[in-house]
């Protein structure tokens, strides 16, 4: 049965689409030092619609990178109180040539919106905007006190996160988080997520020679950054998939005979995966499933690789440099710096002759996050879910990163509960990212249930 | 003793190097298909200056991909026939932010003139053409038969030259070829090459899943398609520098004994070297000398390689694709063809599981070339050096690849004698190019006093 403010959302339906598309056409690529403006304009939006939202408190929080926007309401004493958390950046779009409608164009075609950021994450984001002013429209008044933060540097890691969290750590004092991030797994099957993977990011720059020179007149004389670049990337893991850099397993912790059946739960199948992705085999860590590779597993990935002539037709030179950006994924155990510190030795011990490597650690590095099985937040969460779906959701992992539990964790004491509307097939960090409309509708229902089921649960639950 | 057309030239010094300062500012780069209508450009500028120059038949010859600027002068009867060859396009700019001054706006500093083409082959094409200006300004005539043959496409490996030399081959016939291209080895020492090494180009794909891929949900699940073309680069190598692909030095001549004692009359300084490119330190083949690499050894460089998210900050993926550009440089006994399909055999043989690898051959590719030392056009030139600079020139090689003079032998059944006033550091496919103002004058008079000598030489030897 429908509650007050779920049939208020169901009359707005073509509206709350509209601002949706407003906001997905604002290009805020955060890890694109030109797309600054852009970010800004997008808080603004954010802001602007926290306000029109209802009577919540509203501020524009400078951080030193991209701003935070944050609101408050805290009129239900003796109410739970929740710290709602998304982030209003986006990844970059390229390769642009590959997106069937451009990036910051929304386009609905067969029930899906296309846009960059759509799935990740201001689709999700924008639902619990919605359904606080559903509240407040009908009720006027929320069932638990609110605080949200989205942020502008998700994407980039949430280099000023903490910095921002720690200076208003009273502020945001809350009983748990609840985060409009971190896809659910499928759109079908409705899940939980009680974990993910951490992040440090690498560059790795190799340089041979002051500037490019003719392959003809100096080839066979000097290193080619090319190949010592080639050489580096190709011994970071061994034939079988396993990262072969001495001390990136250190403190890493076993995948338990728990973790395997929960995982065991989810129905996986390898070949339809595998076509989904399009590769033309799967390939990963030897011992594990695909999901636990995905899930449980710290991985070395190199995301770009650049240098030397990349143009049409040829050009006959020995480079003078040549890069690698690379990322860590991170598993319980495993802490960035020590990661990156032995990334850095390994590097520094296989630097072929002729050749100088330069490692540079990117700010924003998280370490894995796992939250409490029995924590009541997820309570809530399955129940809503199971209401809303039929079935009990299932226990998943994020394979990505959210930096943001790990620092609710650390610094404010708080778990985080994943709650995002989003699913893993999204494409989002690929080109034709998409948000399913009807996942949309379902997320301001569930959420709306979410903060009612959470303002009736006791308080000593609350106050895990 | 200066001759009559020395003198004139003398007189027309500041004329010549603003028309050659003209050609230069037309940016035909004849790699980028973008600029296919300015290498038409310079090839009808290539054709004007050659109909002002005085009464020689000149013609603009369709190739199917860039013109060939021809000419001919054939009024002196039982004089010898030479050809003179050299190119008009020029190799790309890139990297643009690395030159002092813009690429195709030519400026003189030091003595020098920087720009692309000004010293490959622009500035030593020029030469021969204001050499003939010459002799018909004071002689009204020329002391032998000459054609001129200048193409567009030496940069791209003159795909199309062998067509038109065997299209043309019966009006091509000539005593021999004399070439504007192949530079000098150095500024200071007069040097004759007697050899080239050839080249094969080929372009590597290696492609993995459909579209990039987020590298929290799928990092670890699939190959990386740049950690297995970091693993096939990285196989083109063993340790020692020598390439590893099965089948590369099939073929391959052993460095002769003479061929050590005349690189060993060279003086070359490793470490003077070393600091001239910039490099840590030098690095290739074991058991040859620096030179001896640079000369006599084949090659195989990586150009180019590049795959994933390049830009600022991070982004994680997992990428769809990497490409490597690569050249190899090829040394007598060595067929193209035959490394090509060595190379293409062995990344076949060592394509890491989940990606598929495509191998693409360029054309223009070119065996390597020698002449004999005996040859009578060298004896010219070597006298003409030997006077000019008051010191008998070395023999030297090019380890570069000039695939005209393969082609005149094979098809025209003609030698080429080098004869550029271009030298080996003026930075000829990299940024700051430059051509030394102090040789464009030097080349003038030598030209001048070569075609002088050439037509005194007798039948029997111009014969040859």
């Amino acid at each position: 049965m429908y509650s007050a403010p779920e049939e208020y959302l169901d009359t707005q339906r073509e509206r709350l689409l509209g601002e949706l598309r407003t906001f997905l056409c604002i290009p805020s690529v955060s890890t694109d030092p030109e797309r600054t403006s852009s970010v800004r304009e997008a808080a603004l939006w954010v802001e602007a619609r926290l306000k029109r939202a209802g009577p919540l408190h509203v501020e524009l929080v400078e951080t030193g990178g991209r701003p935070v926007v944050y609101a408050e309401w805290l009129d239900a004493p003796g109410k739970p109180t929740i710290l709602i958390y998304g982030h209003y950046d986006v990844q970059p779009p390229d390769p642009l040539d590959e997106w069937s409608s451009p990036p910051f164009a929304p386009e609905v075609r067969d029930g899906r919106l296309y846009a960059r950021g759509a799935s990740d994450d201001k689709g999700p984001m924008f639902i619990p905007i919605a359904a606080i002013e559903a509240f407040f429209a009908t009720d006027g008044a929320l069932p638990v006190n609110v605080k949200l933060l989205f942020e502008g540097e998700e994407e980039t890691g949430s280099p000023h996160l903490e910095g921002v969290i720690a200076a208003y750590a009273r502020r945001l004092g809350a009983t748990y988080a609840l985060s409009a991030d971190g896809a659910m797994w499928r759109a079908r099957e409705p899940s939980i997520s009680v974990g993910s993977r951490g992040l440090v990011a690498l560059d790795l720059a190799v340089r041979g020679p002051r500037s490019d020179l003719h392959s003809g007149r100096h080839g066979g004389a000097v290193q080619n950054p090319l190949h010592a670049l080639a050489a580096l990337v190709a011994s970071f893991h061994d034939d079988a998939g396993r990262v072969a850099v001495a001390g990136f397993y250190d403190g890493v912790r076993a995948v338990s005979s728990d973790e395997r059946e929960t995982i065991a739960r989810c129905a996986f199948d390898d070949e339809a995966y595998r076509a989904s992705v399009g590769a033309p085999a799967l390939f990963g860590e030897e011992g594990y499933t695909t999901l636990e590779r995905q899930w449980l597993r710290p991985t070395l990935e190199v995301n770009g690789i650049g240098g030397g002539y990349q143009g049409p037709g040829s050009k006959t030179i020995v480079p003078a440099t040549g890069q690698a950006k690379i990322t860590c994924r991170l598993t319980p155990g495993q802490h960035p710096d020590a990661v990156a510190a032995a990334l850095r030795r390994h590097v520094e011990a296989h630097a072929p002759v002729g050749v100088e490597v330069v490692v540079t650690v990117h700010p924003g590095s998280a370490p894995a996050y796992r939250i409490d099985g029995a924590h009541p937040g997820l309570a809530v969460a399955r129940q809503v879910l199971h209401d809303l779906y039929g079935q009990p959701p299932l226990d998943v992992f994020i394979g990505g990163t959210l930096p943001v539990a790990e620092i609710f964790k650390r610094v404010l004491g708080i778990d985080t509960v994943f709650f995002s509307f989003s699913t893993a097939d999204e494409d989002f960090h690929a080109p034709n990212e998409f948000f399913r409309v009807s996942r949309l509708w379902e997320g301001l229902s569930a959420w709306t249930r979410f903060l009612q089921a959470a303002g009736q649960a006791d308080m000593e639950h609350a106050a895990f």
